[in-house]
């Protein structure tokens, strides 16, 4: 829940994300990058669904370069790669806090909506990344 | 997602639904269980969510009796225990097909929802569980 | 991920636990309790798996009070009511921190485990509790 | 849960797959198709943890086109696109049952691994895809 104002955001591991190989499941490391991108609008006092303004997931492209275990502290690290005028690709990478060892990394492409439509990101909602 | 017409549902376990101790995960009976209760409205050519009308869980009396496993086929049985204006009684038990071992069972109140207020059942979401 | 003294730990309400009814899916709240028992070890530096010992669900009773709503920075708080040889009774509430309004609480009874069989509680896991 | 032998797999959306916009989480595709994966070993009698040996996903390429809805029944198609000594590609895409429309693609690169180290592929597990 932790999140300070460089872009990160520290998960721990807990039983429910763990699967039958006793590692991480594969699409936890999507969920725990999405937490990341929620809390870096709540630090900056917004939220990543503004009136009808909200974004969606359009294009991921992800590593999975090592394991992640139970009782583990990771830590998402997010950085805005280009700013498009509906959409944003950020790379976001997990990293094991103790070792400093990166389990996962993707670029993800998300798209402006306002309701169905896709729409122009608005100023207040693209400023959070800065 | 087979549904019989005498309520009852089958779930596969995949790696998703393990946890740490490379059993099935606690909460995940619960999931299993909802899903069986929306399969009976698929079944009867009818929707969970009518409307402004659908059903919140109020109370669950549950015993974790044995372990789910990879692999295994599981069985999500549905009785209606008790039926009042606004809530619903059931009792829902998940076997293992295999062996026929109850691996869990539940006492689930549900109750129903006109937007954000109790309302009364109506008839046609009645009738499903019947 | 914040565990203080007093056995309490908040979660934030990501899109990930959000339903189709727009409120937190009713089994999640069992795993917001699940990672609140399971930072009640971390905090104490212990872990609630110790070598072939650990904790299954083994009964809950669950009351859903009122419902979560994303983006709400919610609150575990959890009591120990009986500790028996192998087995503890807990009461965990899951709160809203903004309106302290109560939202979920629940009866948990934990039974221990050494590989498959149950089990005298270590005491060194049991001290966690105190 | 049905899976025949052309290599397509069915899943029924439930509430727990729904999101705060009211449609599938995005990382619930990863899960969809990772289902599929294990219904292809187990259709043909086999499955995909087989002793020491199982595979982890490395890589994925993944476009999210259209959205999924409650209630809408879901076919992953599975397509072996090449096949290395210690690793497969897939290609894995999700239909919307009704109209044919296609709402997920991806390229999954999956690595076979005996206990925590890359092994080459066995024959009982390569022709699994065939």
């Amino acid at each position: 829940m932790q999140q300070d104002n460089s872009g990160s955001y520290r998960v721990r591991v807990y039983y429910e994300d763990i699967d039958l190989g006793g590692i991480v499941y594969h699409s936890k490391y999507l969920n725990f990058c999405e937490r990341a991108r929620s809390e870096i609008f709540f630090s900056k006092g917004k939220s990543p669904v503004d009136g009808e303004y909200h974004f969606v997931v359009k294009h991921i492209d992800a590593d999975f370069i090592a394991s992640g275990h139970f009782e583990e502290l990771l830590e998402v690290r997010t950085e805005m790669t280009k700013k498009r005028r509906v959409s944003l690709l950020l790379t976001q990478s997990v990293y094991n806090t103790d070792d400093e060892v990166k389990l996962f990394e993707m670029r993800v492409q998300l798209v402006c909506m306002r309701g169905e439509k896709m729409a122009a990101i608005p100023a207040g909602m693209l400023d959070v990344f800065e």
